[in-house]
C-alpha cells in the first residue's frame, strides 16, 4: 500500500495534534491538568454513594436520567431504535450506528471512551461489537477503578459543578465531603422559579416556599426565598448558577405591575407572553443582583428549541432526544438585559452559552461592552450541545479570540449526564493546542513556549480555578 | 521558475482531491457510479425529442427556461449584459466575464464542461473565446453524443427526477419509455396549488380542477384534486414531490375556517397574510400525509427571496437571475409543522434545502426530532443553487456530520436547466471524497478503504437509489 | 530545539503568504501598490496641520476622536482600565493585555504598527513595555516622518476620504489642497438628517437650514438643503456619501405623509417607529436618487448597536467601546430599498457593509440583483469592524467570491481614526494573496501569474481608484 505511510494512525497519541508545536503544547501544559467540570448533571445520590454500573449498555444508552440522548438521537437517525429492551440488542444498534458515524463526535467521543477507560483501542463497529460488549462489562465489573471516586481518581477531576434545584435538600452534598478529593459543588438553578408560563409553576413555587421557609404572595416574595436558598448553596460550596432561556428576557415594567402578574398566575390565569416576559426579567435581574452580591457565576443557556416531538414526549418525556437549535436570541434585548445591571452596578460574572453559532458574534460583542474589574469577567462559553464538536469548538474559540480574551477564557465543561465523559476534557485541549500549534508554526504568533504554554494551561484548568474560586 | 514545481496543475485529473486517500476514494469508489439525478429542471419534451443543440451560446446564455441565470447574474456584475442579441457577441460578453470569475463556482462548472463534454482543457477566457465557441459548436453540430440520449449515456444517467405541476399531462414522461435507459421521472410540484395570494391562483384552480376531473369548491377539494394528479403521477413513476416556500408553514386552524378562507379567494378577496398561511399549513399538512401513504419524499425548497428587481421581471419575467437569499426561516414554526404530521403517524420522508446557509443548524437539529422507521429519513439536501460551490458543500456535509449521520446523505442533484450540468456530481463527489480523506490521513477516522469506500459509494449513488427506491 | 526548524518565524516577510505563489503576489503585485483608504475617520483640522504626537500612549489609548475604541475594549475584558490618567500606566495596562490578545487582530495591528512605523521587531509585552514606550515616543519626538504628511509619504496615501457632516464648512479639504500630494476627500455623512427619531434632529435642521440657506420647512425642504450641501461637497472632490444604519430602511408611504411626520416632529412630537421608518425611507431613496446623478458611491454600513453600557455612555460619550453586533438586517426590506430606486433608474453605486457575518449570504445576493452598467456596480464591502481580522476578511471575500465577482472588488480601507493604521492595507493584501495562492497551488485556479497580478494590483488599488474615480 503506497498511501497512508506519512499519514498519522486513527487516534493515535498525537490525535487532532497537526504540528510539533501542538504536540508539545498539549503534553507538556494541556495533558496534565487536573479537570474542573463546573457545569454537569451528575447525580449528586449515585455520587455520594460511589456507585458502580455492571452494564455497558446500561451506561451509554440506559433510560432515564442517565440516558445519552446524543447517541439515541443517531440510532434513531439509523433508522433504528434505541427502545431495545434488550441489553445486548440495544447495544448492537448502536453498534451498526458507529459504522455510519464517521465525522460525528459521538464517534470519536465513543472511541475515546472505549481508549481511556478499557484501553480498547481497535475501531469498534458492527464488526467487533460483541467482544467490545463483553469486554466493557467485564471490566465494568472487575476493575475496582469503575466507581466513581475511581474515575474522578482517573482523570484527576478536581470539581464537579452538578445542576440543583433551590427547592432541593442538597443532602448528598453535604454528605459527600470528605468522601472524595474531588470537590462536589451545587449549582444553583432556579428555572422553574423563573418559568412563569410552565403549567408546573404554582406546584413549584408551593415546593420552594416550603424549602426556604417563606410565604410567598408577590414576585418580591419569590426573590426572597431564592435568596434564602441560595445562601444555603452558597454554605454548601455553591459557585455558579445556571440558566435555560430561549433568549435574554427584557420588558419595561414595574414591581408592582409584576407583582400583580404573579399574583394573577397564582389564582389561575394564564400569562400571556408580555406578561410572562416581564416577570422573567423582573425575576432574573433580582437573581443577578444576588448573584453579584455573592460572587457568584451566573450562567446563561440560550437558544434551545425544546420536546419538539410531542408524541416521543409524552411517551418518554423530557430530555430523551427530541430538542433542536432555535433562533430566537435578539441582541438588542441581550444587551438591555445586561445593561439593567450594569447600570445599577449588580451585573455579576456571567457566562453566555447559545445553542445556535450564529449568534456568537452578537453574544461576544454585547457582552464586550460589560468587561471589566475581574479578568474575563464575561464569559462566551464553550461550544455546547449541538455545538460540542471539533468544528464547533473551533468555532467558538476563534470567535472569541477575534473579539474578545482567547487567554482568559475558563473552557470546557462536561454538561454531560456521564460519568465516562471525561475525555471531552483531553479532545477540547487538543483542539485548543492545535489551534495554538497551527498559528505558531504559520508564524502568526510568536513560538514562546512559556507566553503559549501558560495560556494553554490556563484555560484547561487555572482560569476556571480563579473565575470561580 | 522555482514556484510551481510540487503544485497541482489547474484542474488536473486529482482535481479538488488532497490526499492519498482522497483520490483512491474517488477513483476507485466514486468516480464510476451512475447518477441519480433526483432534483433537475430539465424540459420533458426536450428529452422525449432527443434534442439537439448547435449554438453554444444558446446552451449556455440562450432566453427561456434554458437561460443559466448564474451566469447570467455574473455577466451583468462585470458590467456587461447577457441581452446581446448576437451569438457571438454574448458569448464574448461571457468569455470577458470569465476572466473575473476567479474563486466563483461558475468558473469550474464551465471548465468542467469544456473537459468533459468537449475535451476543451485550456484555461478559457477572452484571449481564446473565438477558438472555444467554434470548437463547441463543431462538435455541437458534428459529434453524434451531443444529444440528450447521447449525453445520458456518457454520463451514465441513472435517473432523472424532472419537476412537473399537478395539471401536466405527463405526456413526455408516458412517451420517454422504452427511449432511453435513463429512468425520466416526473416531480409533484404544487406550489400553484399552496400559494393562495398569487394572483393566479383561481385560474389556477380552474386548470387543476379540469387536470383531476374534480369539482373544487373547498380546500379538501383541492386536496382531493392534488390526491388524484399525485396518484397518476405515481403510476407513472413519480417518486418525490418538491415545494418552494419561503418557510414552513404553521398556524393553528381548523378544516372550517381553512375551507371558509378558501371560499372568500375564489369569490375575489385578496387573503390577509395570516390567511394565506392557515390555508398553506392545511394544505401542505394534508399533501404530507397523502406523500407519506405513498411512501413518496417530500422536498421543502427554502429561504429563497424572489424576483427583487421589479424592472427587469417585467422586462424578463422570473426564474431570470434575479433572486436571492431570504432570512425567512422559524425555528418554531419547523418543528411544529413536523410535529402536526408525526402526531398522527403521517410525516413522509423529507428533504430540507434552505438558500441560507446560516439555517442548517436549526434545519439539522430540528429534523433530527423525526428521524427513525429508515435510515436517514430526514435528509438536510445538498448545499442548493447559491450555496452550490466547494464552500458550501463542505459547510452543509459538515453540518450534517456534527450533528447527524453523512453516511446517509442521499447526495448531490443538480437542480439544473440544463443538459450540460452532469460534472456537478463529479465535483460534488471530488469534494466528499476530499472530506474523507483529508480527516482519514489526519487521524481523525480510520483509513479503513472498505469502510469509507462503502460511504463513498452510498453517497454517490446507493442512498439515493435506496431512499427513492 | 527539535521543533521550529521548518517552522515560519512570528510576522517575518511572508506574513500571512502560506505558499510561493501567495508569495510572489504580495511581493510583485500587492506590496507596492498606493493606499486609497476611500473611508476613514482621520480629523480634516489635524490633517491640514500636518500634525505630529509626542506620545504613543496617546496615540493609541488617548482620549477623544483619537481613542482606539479596539484597544480599550481589551484592556476591560483584560481586568483593567483605560482611563488610567497617567501616559505610562495607561501603556502598561495595554502591555499586559497584548500578552492575552494572542489570537486577537490587535495582536498583529500593534506588531505591525511597530515594525513600519518604528521599525521595532520584537514581539512586544509587559516584560519588554518600558522599552518600547520610550523608543516609540523618541521617534515620535525626532522622526520628521512622524508627521500626517510624512506618514502619508511613508506609505504611499494616494487618497483618504474623511467622513463629513452635510453641515460642514470643508475648510480644511479647501485649504490642505497643494499641501500634501495625498488627495483629502470629503464623503457626505447626513446621519444626523436621517435619524428623525435622535434628540438632536431639531436642533440638527436648523444648522443644516443655516448651512444650506434653505428654509427647512417639509422632508422635500430637507433634500433640498441636503442636495445644496452635496453639490459643495462635490466642488471638493467628494466621490463618496456614508450612512450608519441599523438595517436598510423600506415603508411604503407619500410625499405628503412624509411631509406631515417631519411637521409634527418639528413641531416637538416624539415619531412612531412606523413613522421614523418612513421618513428614514423616503429620505434614503431620495438622497440616493441625488447620488447616481452625480455618480457618486452610496456606503451603507448596517447592523452595529450602539452605546449600550449606558453608564459608561454618560461618562464617556459615543464611540468609546461599547457597541455590538446587531441582528437587525432584513432581506425583505433591503431589496425592497434598493428595487425603489433601480426602478426609477436611480440607484447609484453601493457599497454594503454589516457588522454582522451572517448577513453576508443575504447582502450578497441581494445586491446581485441590482447589478449593471459598471462592473462590480454593487459591492459586498470590506470585513468590517468587528470583522476586520483574518478570519472575517477571509470570510467576507469568499462569500463575495462565491456569489459574486471577487476581482471587481474595491477592496480596502482602514476606517479608522489613526493615522497608525495604514498596515491594514498591507494585512489585507496578505490576505488576498494568500487566498488566491493557496488556491493556485492547490490546482483550483490556473497558476497564471499575469491573471492573478493583475486581480492582486486590481483588488490592492485599480478598483477603488476606478470606482470612485
Amino acid at each position: 500500500m503506497t498511501i497512508g505511510e506519512d499519514m498519522k494512525k486513527f487516534m493515535d497519541e498525537e490525535f487532532l495534534l497537526q504540528t510539533k508545536t501542538a504536540q508539545r503544547l498539549y503534553h507538556d501544559y494541556a495533558e496534565h491538568q487536573p479537570i474542573f467540570d463546573y457545569h454537569c448533571h451528575l447525580q449528586p445520590a449515585e455520587i455520594v454513594a460511589d456507585s458502580r454500573f455492571s452494564d455497558i449498555s446500561y451506561v451509554w444508552l440506559g433510560d432515564g436520567h442517565f440516558g445519552d440522548h446524543y447517541k439515541w438521537r443517531m440510532i434513531r437517525a439509523n433508522g433504528l431504535t434505541e427502545q431495545e429492551p434488550d441489553s445486548w440488542k440495544k447495544f448492537e444498534a448502536f453498534a451498526d450506528t458507529m459504522d455510519n458515524l464517521i465525522g460525528n463526535p459521538v464517534y470519536h467521543w465513543t472511541h475515546l471512551e472505549l481508549k481511556r477507560y478499557f484501553g480498547i483501542n481497535e475501531p469498534f463497529g458492527l464488526h467487533n461489537a460483541k467482544q467490545v460488549y463483553d469486554e466493557c462489562n467485564r471490566q465494568l465489573k472487575e476493575n475496582p477503578d469503575f466507581s466513581v471516586f475511581g474515575i474522578f481518581r482517573k482523570f484527576n477531576v478536581y470539581a464537579v459543578g452538578t445542576t440543583d434545584d433551590p427547592a432541593d435538600t442538597l443532602e448528598h452534598h453535604a454528605a459527600v465531603k470528605g468522601k472524595t478529593a474531588t470537590l462536589v459543588i451545587p449549582s444553583f438553578r432556579p428555572d422553574k422559579a423563573v418559568n412563569i408560563d410552565a403549567d408546573t409553576f404554582r406546584d413549584y413555587i408551593g415546593r420552594l416556599s416550603k424549602a426556604a421557609g417563606v410565604k410567598i404572595e408577590s414576585a418580591d416574595d419569590v426573590l426572597k426565598a431564592l435568596e434564602k436558598r441560595l445562601d444555603f448553596f452558597v454554605s454548601l460550596g455553591c459557585k455558579a448558577t445556571d440558566h435555560a432561556l430561549q433568549d435574554a428576557p427584557y420588558a419595561e415594567t414595574t414591581p408592582s405591575e409584576v407583582n400583580s402578574i404573579f399574583t394573577a398566575v397564582m389564582g389561575g390565569k394564564k400569562p400571556s407572553e408580555e406578561e410572562a416576559e416581564k416577570y422573567r426579567f423582573y425575576i432574573m435581574r433580582g437573581l443577578g443582583a444576588l448573584y453579584a452580591k455573592r460572587n457568584l457565576v451566573m450562567q446563561l443557556h440560550f437558544a434551545s428549541l425544546r420536546n419538539n416531538n410531542s408524541a416521543k414526549f409524552r411517551l418518554l418525556g423530557p430530555d430523551t432526544g427530541y430538542d433542536a437549535v432555535c433562533d430566537c436570541i435578539s441582541a438588542s434585548k441581550l444587551s438591555r438585559f445586561f445593561d439593567s445591571m450594569e447600570a445599577d452596578g449588580v451585573l455579576p460574572k456571567t457566562i453566555l452559552y447559545s445553542l445556535n453559532p450564529n449568534d456568537y458574534w452578537v453574544l461576544a460583542t454585547v457582552m464586550g461592552c460589560f468587561q471589566g474589574e475581574v479578568p474575563g469577567k464575561m464569559q462566551l462559553g464553550s461550544a455546547w450541545w449541538f455545538c460540542d464538536h471539533k468544528d464547533g469548538m473551533e468555532q467558538q474559540m476563534k470567535a472569541l479570540a477575534n473579539v474578545g480574551l482567547l487567554s482568559r477564557f475558563v473552557g470546557m465543561l462536561t454538561d454531560s449526564r456521564s460519568f465516562l465523559s471525561y475525555p471531552r476534557h483531553e479532545y477540547f485541549r487538543r483542539i485548543l493546542c492545535n489551534i495554538l500549534g497551527t498559528w505558531a508554526e504559520d508564524g502568526e504568533i510568536p513560538c514562546d513556549m512559556k507566553l503559549l504554554g501558560n495560556m494553554v494551561s490556563r484555560i484547561s484548568f487555572g482560569n476556571a480555578k480563579q473565575y470561580f474560586n
